[in-house]
């Protein structure tokens, strides 16, 4: 699909967007692409100022900025307050979300009598799909997908290739889960006796809400009882691991990595950056964020940003950070200046009784400290 | 399965387990859930005092707890010293463990003519074996699952779906490897020449114990040479990946997104914690315990607990843990101090050759560390 | 294939390495194995000095060690400057690469007939190839593969079983994917609208080079415009994410759960040890060697060796992490110290007009301090 440039600063406008149109109107766009591969008939943009040196090379046929922004006179622009929304807009417009082929109900998938589609279903070949499940209308059900006993499918799911939901999973609508993906597998769950491990059998499931997307090659544990939660509109990036019965609430972000152990509850709109670990039975509140990499070892307030590992308040953190480089030399300098007062004390006249009763050489502390750590 | 709470102390004592009942020894009990989660017909546990409020609003009809724990007069209760063991044998008892979906050798799975199989085969669609695999009894293959040539598999195992066993691979009696789990590729097995990484043909195998259980998408390297090990009733969480060469031992426990570089050599009983990192080619000895996050760079003492990256004995690093948010802080006041003791250095009469010869200004010390790193 | 010992080193020797036999040269040599399991008919290598022990206890025919190791009179030896390298040659020899399973075209696949293939092509049964899919010659797809639309593949490429392609993906000569990786899944790419997230359409695509080698388990996203890339040559182990729109120069190697967020710039040979995590829209130059678990949070230079989280010089981190078990004994000392310096300040005269004005008892920057973080 081609638009003229106007067109797309029209639909902006439409979409609530403030935008200028610098250059011309005329020009017609298929595409949106990155300013260092986009060519005729692309779009590309500029938001982090980082970038400003590929404007000047860029072929594009226009490109979205800032209003205060300068751009080579050649360039056609869009300009608008925040390019990164109106980027958006716009690959939507031009390219929509991805198209899935059309399998129709696949002879070359195995589906159990007793499973109920909704319309319109998609399943592909080399799909299973087990006993009494229910699937809603409109859903996606890529090759080698396996949909186990009993789960329920909201309407617009999209499973793609290698999902495998275990017996009782629930998924709410527009539910989208990325290839590989393993939902509601055993947690560990075993007991100590005589110095093995007695499994415990996982009777619980998991929930997910309406608009969830999760990534490709993550793990989220079937809940030992009761069950393992993901609220509505949260999206998880890849290989991330949730422990059994971790509740997590709706809008949460997770990025890649992320491991959060049994019985967490994460509340609504969380960011977790890549490879956070969050220890078992701890309560993260909304709104908060937790940098990347973090260890997060106590409960997290409401709109707390934390880093580090153990994490603690970010600005804190950062001191901290920028103190570790300097810790050898403040180990040289305390030494350095234990010697220096050391030899102020011995060019001082011996203390006296005035001194409460502590012997003018070698106090106790000092002494201690000779026989300690160094 | 339905028993009364009677019933239920009853197995429980046979089980050697002292319990007592208080309530109502009638009332019909058909399943086990959370506080929060449970109703009629059902019941709880509270084994951790942190949830104790949750007894107050609980609906299930009976709850397990410890033989001092206080609970509101209304709820029937078995009281016995550890809880959790208890529930896990009510679990078992109630629940029993996964009963797997019946498919026999389904004609939509590939087989290999030189393949064999134990009695009572439950080969899933769309899994495919290999050429002289051999495989035990009773065992569970669900769909998408690969074994590779010449695979050899004990009694009772269980292969989730889109586990992959690369040839040769050797599993015991009752291993169960959970969905999307890969056993035996390739690890990371390369020579350097002229910048470049020449392959080396990985060789090895992997030999897996009995009572092995395997989380979900794990990756266990194949050994370059000789074979990659896990004990005999080794536990592993999701998302862990395995170098070549090393070799676990028994009954160890292994929570999510650890990673062994290879040939590690960890002995039994050893726990791991999320996502732990170990280096390549140590010792971990019999029940050490490594808390989360930590990287292991030396080799670990038996029964050592461990913390931290790089890891360090538990106590030490909780201390060291400590002093971090207080860095900023030391690194100011070592500051003032070096600038007060300048001070009090400039109001002493100038040191003269009583002090051995060192200079009455400047100390060389004192001078290295003033041009130095602040 | 079995050779004798003098046959392995005229091999060697023609292969350019300098290498000398002592004992048996008829002894005849069917298999590389380790010290540990080799037997009759194997030989062993010995190339790091902390298994100097194994070399008295092996019962392997052969042995290839350093020429100035010892080692038992009883064992024949091939002597040479480099036994890593020796011994890749001789299992090349010995055992050559894995051999795939030969499928030809599985009915049991699902094959588009858009699709093209190339020579010899070797399809597993439940394996599925999308429209417009484009393959080269002797490529093999294991069970379980999805190769979606309009996917590029070269020659001589290997994916292992249940890898999955996204759409547009385009692979180079040579390729190797291990079971379970996933290329060109979409990345976290939102727009925050209204503290939800709004999906922008990833419509970019994953570009691999030729000769590259990726583990199992892997996810790979799609860039969100233009491409993600893998240069030529490199090589990943397991359980490795990276971001959209991140480009990977030739010949690098990347340990097992490394992950890089998106638009990260990777140079050429640069390698990422066992779960190192780098940020996004950070560049790591040529060579660079990053250690075990670091943290990478700004750009790296060419050649550098980092450490730690937030990673920095390797030599620098180890000195600050040699310090930290030092660090409650400084924050100890440092309290003595000033208790030790208020005590000299009491010992001295009161300051007059000399000093300049300061006075005489509690200065300021002392009364901060004693007010402050202790």
């Amino acid at each position: 699909m081609a638009m003229t440039l106007g067109q797309l600063a029209e639909a902006l406008a439409e979409n609530g967007m403030e935008c200028t149109l610098a250059g011309d109107a005329g020009v017609e766009i298929r595409a949106v692409n990155t300013l260092e591969d986009a060519g005729a008939g692309e779009i590309g943009f500029l938001a982090n100022p980082k970038y400003q040196k590929l404007l000047a090379a860029t072929r594009a046929s226009a490109v979205v900025v800032r209003p205060d922004r300068k751009a080579p006179a050649r360039l056609n622009l869009i300009r608008t307050p925040d390019p990164y929304a109106a980027i958006t807009a716009l690959i939507i417009l031009l390219h929509g979300h991805r198209t899935h082929p059309h399998w129709g109900l696949s002879p070359a998938a195995t589906i159990a009598d007793s499973a109920k589609l909704g319309r319109d279903p998609n399943v592909a070949p080399h799909a299973t799909i087990g006993n009494d499940v229910v699937i809603g209308d409109n859903v996606t059900v890529y090759p080698g997908c396996y949909i186990a006993d009993r789960c329920k499918l909201g309407d617009d799911v999209t499973l793609y290739p290698n999902v495998v939901l275990y017996e009782d999973t629930i998924l709410g609508d527009r539910v989208a889960i990325h290839a590989g993906t393993v939902i509601a597998e055993d947690g560990l769950g075993y007991a100590p006796v005589d110095g093995k491990w007695v499994k415990i059998p996982q009777i619980g499931h998991v929930e997910i809400g309406h608009d969830v997307e999760i990534g490709a090659n993550c793990s989220i544990d079937r809940a030992t009882l009761g069950k393992t939660v993901i609220g509505a509109g949260t999206k998880f990036s890849n290989l991330i691991a949730v422990g059994h019965g971790t509740r997590i609430g709706d809008n949460c972000l997770f990025v890649a990595q992320v491991g959060l152990a049994g019985s967490v509850n994460v509340g609504n709109h969380v960011t977790l950056a890549g490879q956070v670990g969050v220890a078992g039975h701890l309560t993260i509140a909304d709104n908060a964020e937790i940098a990347a990499k973090s260890g997060v070892v106590n409960d997290v307030e409401a709109g707390a940003q934390m880093l580090g590992q153990p994490a603690m308040p970010i600005n804190d953190a950062k001191r901290v950070y920028a103190t570790f480089t300097h810790l050898p030399e403040m180990r040289q300098r305390l030494k350095e200046l234990e010697t220096e007062v050391q030899r102020l004390r011995e060019q001082l006249p011996p203390a006296d009784a005035k001194t409460e009763g502590r012997g003018g050489t070698a106090p106790p502390a000092s002494g201690r400290r000779r026989s300690g750590g160094r």
